[in-house]
């Protein structure tokens, strides 16, 4: 059977084990290659290759339903559930999306993103199920690595309590956990050893490279010692929770997950099928390095190696060195990240400062109200994290430690588009989550010389601050070199007495293009860096509003930089702005970022012609 | 030795066991009068009083350090700390709160409101300590309740990786945990009577009114079977996320649990101790209901009724009124609350419709997620919540929720001003949350009438809905009788040429009564109830824009509705509003909300005189 004429999950339920096997081989050739051109989430998709074709061969979806947790691993689902045409434009402007989408596909029944949602999610549709007299099964795909998210354990309790009929199969990896505690987890070890799933060699080098986190996870799971010896025991973590417990099963063996699928949909109560995988199946390079794998960029598939080399560094990357050079200096600097030093470019820092770097897990809650803590405790925690992620902190950033005035520092990746991941990923209510707050100061560089400055302002801040920076550095430096950086005061990029540019962060850049593409029309444009989101430069806004000006920002329009402004020249009695720009009311979905801002018509050339179309009117 | 002569914990650490059972006996007369004229938290600080008194004998406090969970539970602490003679000034407008405040007292060292975030805390401050080279212990005083929320889990999770040395002591007094299921729940049942707690038929009294929430949690703490046998036992749930275990123990024994703390005060790593308590214990009236003197108005001692009857229903009541009928007519229609089904109002619906009330554990992320669900199911889910706790279901109101326009309906209770709870309760961040969130639609009745009628419309809505209401109903109906309710259509309620007042929810009768009062000084008013925050009803502002206007609302100025307001008339080009009323960028404290309307010049008299001000200048 070829992988192009699966048109849907019916095509592969009459298949022999050996054309399944093939089939599998099919899946991963294709995943490998399309990655390879578009990039993606590459280990995680190669891990649940045979646990999808027998969730597909096992439940009826869509009359089923299954919940992909975070979602990055659907890229199976979607090959077997008739976009294997479409496939080849994955995570591209207008092709598929890299995560579920109901827009997509009738067996896309939840959309996901974020961690830790998909147990909620799959309870609420038992519940529905129940209600409604129905009888059909509900799934949630959940990884280990999410299971340090406190979401699952509020849905498994709730879960377990009701007795609802559902199935939490549980991807266990091994990816957030680490291997290397003490009894129990080395009889797992055992386990998977005997079952011949990885030498002991590559076993031991994995050992090294994992990243610490979720030990007692680790060994709450594994709970009962019983397991080792007996599959399919009932006791245990799971069983506490009033969840039926199967496993652990090899999820490369689909005999053993077919037979336990079967079984488990039969079952009246809820049940877990703890199922062991191993990312990056059945390609060298990500198996080897399930890390690099996880999300990469394009690359070269017989190498592994990228297929465009970095050119500059990234703004995590200049985050991660001054706040080692902060951390050098002063006793004080403590990093704290939710499952994130690599993504947020605390490597380094974590290497010179392993005893100053908390990685909580995937725990944004928990992280902030630990570093409300620390800072009450005479420490100055800097918490990285992405803009999208942050939102799981919301009440706690307010509550724990605003409201306390405490000076814990949010360094803030990602914000604005993110790009290729799209509409769950994009950094995009931050400002507005953050500017009603009281005692917030919030700040936006527009390069990676002026994150420098920044950082080393906040050693001194009275209060908590906030920095949000993009996922795409762009360098000013060359044509504005930055030379200081003073809070609350904004940094006049370009003179023009025609009208003047109000930017946010990364619209610097697009406003110092506008500047050029004005002057070609005759008009000469201010531009004016507001480095500090709030408080506001209101003297020099108030220099600025004797001639017709603009805000820009890669934001909501609704409650971001613009409103503010607009709401503090009502309170002084200054003119409006003319217009402000920023991202509409609507969820972006996925593209390069140049393609979404051009689509919004947030480019230098269109906001330059909608600029000089306002100004020709007044 | 008498209370009033206690003015630090150091003078309570060399009294007998005789001279402190005395004491506990002063320190429950002083709670019980103060908060029976005062109101405030009383079951929960009768239950910790020998606790908190041997808390104190055995840490060295502020020394060492202490984070109460929730908070409400400090009472207690507050009388030991030099608090006694500002203590019959609980809860008032410039008196002590009722919650840790770190600006009352050293001794309170971490200030909290919302539930689940004390391990957090401790954890942060235990680790600031072992960064610094201090010896001292952390506490986080957690109720079993608490750990229902995730982000208890995210924490333990955390410190027993880490292996921080600090000490957890689980407040276990079964509120919020069924204590009627199955063989494990049966044994410490066993083990409370034999230790002669309460009588059996107490016992079976209480079974039949605790809600049944977090059964599971209960077979969790409880996991191991042998702790009933066997006290000071180190395995179970607690062990395998790395903490050692100390209990259970009686929490009305000093004796016991001196020992016990000391124990524990000297281990290394992370220890819980299981303390069992007694909510209201002490005082009949309160150990019979626990429910109702968990938060309570005045009342009377002798009988323990409310000093004041209830005059009008509050909006809790009628919204769960309204959900039942809605339920009754429609199959869809189901309600969610995170452990607040009686303060929100949901008892009656949940009598009525057993089957179609999730009550999910203090679990707010979890239920909106779950919600979420439920919609996507083909169900009408109904989220009853203070606004202050949505603010934990953020992101998942976005991501979960908005994101695919699931008509989940988000009913706020307690927005605005809470009065004597303070800062960490008044919802009024709210709208500046929901507001730049696509596809929301958000409304705020003027009186219980409009309620109804809204509640009515939400059964169609075609996307997500909030309806947020104050804690104080005020009816209208008597001169303004609400007739209709239109989304997206405001209503005017009085005609005036001279300025117009637009107010949004509870600010409504100020509005009518500043009409009344503008009027005298011969200046005629219009009053419009926008009572769709979102979307704007553009038409009818801008009929009004020919006049000087204004907003009004019980809500943070920054991101409010006013400033949505007033972004939208720089979309339109007309004329920003002369000024916006709310509530300026600060933390409000406690008082009643007229005390609070009033310090913050948001009376009908300091509004008028404004607004005649404004006028005269213009």
């Amino acid at each position: 059977m070829r992988l192009e004429d699966v048109h849907s999950p019916e095509d592969i339920k009459d298949l022999s084990w050996e054309e399944l096997t093939d089939l599998a081989g099919q899946i991963r050739s294709e995943i490998v290659s399309t990655v390879s051109h578009r990039g993606g989430h590459l280990a995680s998709n190669l891990g649940v290759v045979e646990l999808t074709l027998a969730l597909h061969r096992v439940f009826d979806m869509p009359e089923d339903k299954i919940v992909f947790d975070v979602g990055h691993q659907s890229y199976v689902h979607k090959l077997l559930t008739g976009r294997y045409w479409r496939f080849r434009t994955l995570r591209s402007f207008g092709g598929l999306a890299g995560f579920p989408k109901k827009s997509e596909s009738p067996y896309d029944v939840f959309e996901t993103g974020h961690s830790s949602t998909a147990i909620s999610a799959a309870l609420g549709l038992a519940r529905a199920r129940d209600l409604q007299g129905k009888t059909h099964q509900v799934v949630a795909l959940v990884g280990d690595g999410a299971l340090t998210g406190g979401m699952c354990y509020e849905a498994l309790n709730d879960a377990g309590n009701a007795e609802t009929r559902m199935i939490v199969i549980l991807n266990d990896n091994e990816m957030s956990i680490s291997p290397n505690v003490g009894g129990l987890s080395r009889h797992l070890t055992d386990l998977r050893v005997s079952k011949g799933w990885w030498s002991t060699k590559r076993r031991v080098r994995r050992l090294e490279k994992v990243p610490v986190i979720g030990k007692p996870l680790y060994r709450f799971i594994h709970l009962s010692k019983s397991f080792v010896k007996s599959w399919f025991v009932d006791e245990g973590f799971f069983s506490a929770l009033g969840f039926h417990y199967y496993g652990p099963i090899d999820g490369h063996d689909l005999k053993s997950m077919e037979h336990t699928f079967r079984l488990a949909r039969e079952s009246e109560g809820p049940v877990v099928i703890h199922v062991l995988t191993h990312k990056g199946y059945g390609y060298e390079k990500a198996e080897e390095h399930p890390e690099q794998f996880h999300g990469t960029p394009p690359f070269y598939v017989e190498t592994g190696d990228a297929r465009k080399a970095k050119k500059l560094p990234g703004y995590g990357e200049v985050m991660g060195e001054e706040l080692a050079e902060l951390a050098q200096k002063d006793p004080r600097v403590v990093a704290v990240s939710a499952a994130m030093i690599g993504g947020t470019g605390l490597t380094a820092f974590q290497k010179r400062f392993p005893e100053r770097m908390f990685d909580v897990g995937i725990a944004e809650g928990h992280a902030v109200t630990m570093a409300a803590g620390l800072a009450t405790g005479g420490m100055r925690p800097y918490f990285a994290v992405y803009a999208t992620f942050f939102q799981r902190s919301y009440d706690q950033m307010i509550h724990d430690v605003a409201m306390q005035g405490l000076p814990v520092v949010f360094l803030l990746d990602r914000a604005g588009l993110v790009g290729e991941d799209g509409a769950t990923h994009h950094g995009v209510f931050d400002l507005a989550a953050m500017l009603p707050v009281p005692g917030m100061t919030i700040l936006a560089p527009r390069d990676l010389q002026e994150l420098r400055l920044m950082m080393r302002w906040t050693i001194d801040a009275p209060g908590p601050v906030a920095i949000r920076y993009g996922r795409h550095p762009e360098d000013m430096e060359a044509d504005y070199p930055c030379k200081r950086f003073s809070v609350g005061k904004w940094e006049p990029l370009e003179r023009g007495k025609d009208c003047a540019l109000f930017c946010v962060g990364s619209m610097n850049p697009i406003g110092a293009e506008m500047h050029r593409l004005l002057r070609a029309k005759g008009i000469e444009a201010a531009v004016i860096n507001c480095s500090t989101v709030k408080p506001l430069d209101l003297e020099l806004l108030h220099c600025m509003t004797d001639r017709p000006w603009f805000t820009l920002e890669e934001h909501l329009l609704s409650g971001g930089f613009g409103d503010t402004v607009t709401a503090a020249c009502r309170e002084q009695g200054w003119p409006a702005p003319a217009a402000c720009f920023g991202i509409p009311e609507t969820f972006v979905q996925h593209g390069s970022r140049r393609q979404l801002l051009k689509y919004l018509g947030l480019d230098a050339e269109q906001l330059t012609e909608r600029v000089a179309a306002i100004l020709k009117d007044r």
